[in-house]
């Protein structure tokens, strides 16, 4: 059955959605080969089929899932010879906790350190609308929004610590082999990484070593993506 | 072979140590009986052959085990009847994150709202060495410390997101069953009450609801540990 994701794109194709990136790992993790749709913010109808507006959008046969997380959980079940993404039942529902700790923490942390590169990064067509729903949902310009983020790097990197302590004890956050859980994190790290030159982590960070396993797993698949350094 | 567990203890019998506690829920998932003996923080010397100077310390026959977190391993890999408080080898790895970010969100998350409790009701005994210690660790009274904690209420709640979210889902993080990563941030929680009535959590929160889940766990053990209504 051919695998199709709808995903986010930016000017000169460059694929950068955090929640796209989970997924882009984890087809990689089961070896499965998938056809990939860009889609930009703006391509609301390509994704009508799926009866909502967001990426990633998967499309499996005539099976048709939306949400990253629900996504992953199909890719498990679907069957098929690779490598689980959980480990047991019990392991699904833990990483279900980093997923949201991801969403949670991670996520906004970020966010306000590189909205103004993300919106560089854009496809010209996208940006009116980017500006607009994001400068109406934070109540502040994109400009204002980013300003002083070099004051809250220290707080971003504290609230690493969880990971940190983690990734100061074994290569991955699953342990021996990065799995879903690693990916649920990392792609939020490679969402800066494809949109904004910022730095978030130091170079001895143990988060920061984990990110340079992660950009090389699968042949560095996310290393080649288009970004920048880090 | 015996269980014997050094626990912290508080005036009038109050075990109130949140990493104690962990290991008291996790004996009880495990069905296994244990002496509890307990130590103040000024008992040093009761604890010393285990080659260090914190409790939780394990006894299991000849074998010593100190830091909650070796001990819940071993529990686990002692073999016994008891249902498993990991899951498989993932689940262990991710239980590790939630019991770091029980470590370093929460414990300190908590602590400056309750110091100056804990201070009362520690053993008289104790209470000099308590003072000294965390008022050098802090750099401030007792007093000052909790000075100010229901401005710090809202920002507490916040950092327990990726928690909320997990449990508006399913009744423990474990999903269907409680296990170790629920003890883990458990233990917390716990701690606050056994010291504390300072109200944590607004009771339409899902985290409260988790909590009174887990105090009604093993008939009621965390329940009927001295504490306060929360």
């Amino acid at each position: 059955m051919s695998l199709r994701l709808y995903e986010l794109v930016g000017g000169g194709d460059r694929r950068f959605s955090p929640f796209c990136w989970r997924i882009r790992m984890a087809l990689a993790h089961k070896g499965l080969e998938a056809d990939f749709v860009p889609v930009r913010f703006i391509d609301k109808d390509i994704i009508a089929f799926s009866g909502q507006t967001r990426v990633p959008v998967l499309e499996d046969g005539e099976t048709t899932v939306s949400d990253s997380w629900a996504i992953a959980r199909h890719l498990e079940d679907r069957g098929g010879d690779g490598p689980s993404l959980f480990g047991d039942d019990a392991a699904r529902q833990l990483c279900r906790f980093v997923n949201m700790w991801a969403d949670s923490v991670l996520s906004p942390g970020i966010f306000t350190m590189i909205i103004l590169d993300i919106f560089s990064i854009l496809d010209p067509a996208d940006q009116d609308y980017f500006r607009t729903t994001r400068e109406q949902r934070f109540g502040a310009t994109l400009e204002d929004l980013q300003e002083g983020r070099e004051g809250r790097l220290d707080g971003f990197r504290k609230s690493l610590q969880p990971l940190r302590a983690v990734l100061d004890e074994q290569p991955f956050l699953c342990g021996a082999r990065a799995a879903y859980a690693d990916y649920a994190v990392f792609g939020q790290f490679q969402w800066a990484r494809c949109t904004s030159s910022f730095r978030l982590l130091e170079e001895d960070d143990p988060v920061h070593h984990w990110r340079a396993r992660m950009l090389g797993l699968f042949d560095g698949l996310a290393e080649r993506a288009m970004g920048f350094p880090c």
